[in-house]
């Protein structure tokens, strides 16, 4: 008998299965690497900014030595952007830190975690990570149902994530309409309040969640500097929240978490406003863009507020793996969501205007009779 | 009444409390910052390879993308060096992500961990992040008494961190010890072997543990580029351990946990063995230069085989605070071990020459009778 190490719920996590590099594309499909389009991780297609690089390139000196564990200057940045002190503010190695620490320091083995169907997958990893039990609340159309989040909350749950706007699905929840959902959530369960894609939100549907953590100590606002920020590859995302949640997230976080480069690039990225606009509005342009192509081929999508749409290819289960493949061939990488239970669904990021253009002659092709 | 959140072992945890920035020192101080010595990180004082510099400004252009999350190149490159799958490979935001995965992936609430006094603090924080029992076994010597500690094994243990050489003390266990000590571990409790400082040991204190995993399925090797190999700034470490150990850390693992610059730059620098022996070389001689002087100043210290040393600065608990606060004012920072529960002992790392030399004075300065 060979002994089985780890407790039964690590044991049962599906093991990670990273999305394709252009590389093994390039060398699966015989194509030239310079030739691929990924449009399947919601990345900034602009890349990083400028100001970014030049931080960097200046704080690149000093890299013997370990990044600075209180993120001193970095705090002080957001701390004047946010207008929140520094004690609110948790650094994680990008969001996804933040979303495993947050479930860490709040919930128990044998405790529950509310979420909702179609949203992001780290919410059931973090779950499932400490054994907790995830009570995932159906959708309603692709998105969240505030209501029944509330009802499906249980004696022993002590977190919720919510998305806002939300992936895969890119479905977003009115300033309003969270407000007052964040007024009926028990005040014993934390409603970690993912936005990763807050910046592409057009003027009109902004609110100011920053606002509300000083109303509400059991709000965690979380943030990234992996989307419209342009910082993917270097991993930094924060979260907000008062100062007793603040703390207990920051008993847990590994005092190194993030990296040197990424505070100082973080620092500058967050005052370039002009690369942040100028990244919506290629957005909003590739947005339209995309989806006359989706409605001229007839093709259902969900409305997005993010860097992304998720696109109905076909009416069978087998649709969105087929089209894939079709993709693939012409050296087009998008996103299946097979594994959110959207085998009908494909979800492609907002590229820049020649890889949308790229991306729509290869789907056309792909949905062509045969 | 206040809600109380997060669980008690989390609570429990004492806030982190960062060492002191250069800046600070020197703004509570008075000192100008160019002319402070801070040898408080064990930190290697060349700083960063050459090598990696370059392979970092490569890898710098497509920081806009996220990270690989499977790491190929770097897989690839430790797979060559050390002799193993790439699917014996687990890699860390520095090795302190290493050893938090593994006590999460590990160990449940309520099982244990056994570890030595006066090991690396990480060690007590994983244990306690869980909600774990600590099972701490009195130092032999300020090291592993590694008999006690396979005593100290109880029904419920599933892990066991071991440091060699241990960190604050310097202890270092011969190879053949610690193979026969890995023979008479339970095959069911897991063996961290943190091996931070290894490639500071001289070629005759060598020892392959990367062969025992081969033997022993409860082994874990953990490494890391924040030592000699001077990457500490940029955050990347590893595990190597059989696949079953290494496919549980990696389901727990954050899929993109390190950075695409410090993925590119490990690359590089795993392959600059000049780089490490020069570095090997430079530590050597301090240390020979540092415990002359403290022979000289009839001060005991802990033979030391990793890149620091620990000197007993007097034989009062206030000593370490002390001598510390003396060598601050003078521009020099170390590191005090009250929190190890080595109040009279300061944790010194080895630097430059011009470094050590300025160390020697303060601190005999700070040993003079007023």
């Amino acid at each position: 008998m060979t002994t089985q190490y780890g407790p039964s719920y690590v044991r049962a996590i599906a093991p990670y299965v990273a999305g394709k590099p252009i590389s093994e594309v390039a060398r699966e499909f015989g194509l030239d690497e310079a030739h691929i389009v990924k449009l399947a991780s919601n990345e900034n297609p602009l890349g990083m900014p400028e100001s970014a690089k030049a931080a960097m390139a200046q704080a690149a000196a000093d890299l013997g030595r370990y990044p600075d564990a209180n993120a001193f200057e970095l705090k002080a940045a957001l701390s004047e952007h946010y207008g929140v002190p520094a004690d609110w503010i948790t650094l994680g190695n990008g969001s996804n830190d933040i979303l495993e620490l947050a479930a860490h320091a709040l919930v128990e083995k044998s405790q529950s975690i509310v979420y909702a169907q179609y949203s992001f997958a780290v919410y059931g990893l973090a779950t499932q990570g400490i054994g907790a039990r995830a009570i995932v609340v159906p959708a309603m159309k692709h998105g969240h149902d505030l209501d029944a989040m509330l009802k499906a909350i249980d004696a022993d749950t002590r977190l919720m994530f919510v998305a806002n706007p939300n992936n895969p699905t890119g479905t977003f929840i009115e300033g309003p309409a969270l407000e007052a959902f964040l007024e009926k959530v028990p005040k014993n369960v934390v409603v970690v309040l993912d936005e990763a894609y807050t910046e592409y939100l057009a003027a009109d549907k902004r609110y100011d969640s920053i606002a509300w953590t000083r109303r509400f100590p059991n709000l965690l606002v979380s943030r990234t500097f992996s989307k419209a920020f342009g910082l993917a590859g270097l991993r930094v995302g924060f979260a907000i929240a008062q100062p007793e949640l603040t703390d207990l997230l920051n008993r847990l976080r590994q005092p190194f978490n993030v990296n040197t480069l990424a505070q100082a690039a973080a620092v500058a990225a967050l005052n370039d406003r002009a690369f942040l606009e100028k990244s919506a509005a290629l957005n909003a342009a590739g947005y339209r863009r995309l989806t006359e192509a989706f409605d001229k081929l007839d093709l259902e999508y969900v409305p997005s507020y993010g860097n992304f749409v998720l696109v109905r290819v076909g009416n069978d289960d087998g649709a969105g793996a087929r089209v894939n493949l079709a993709l693939l061939k012409q050296g087009v990488i998008v996103r299946p969501v097979g594994n959110y239970g959207l085998p009908q669904w494909l979800r492609v990021t907002i590229g820049l205007p020649e890889e949308n253009e790229a991306f729509i002659a290869a789907l056309e092709k792909a949905l062509a009779p045969a």
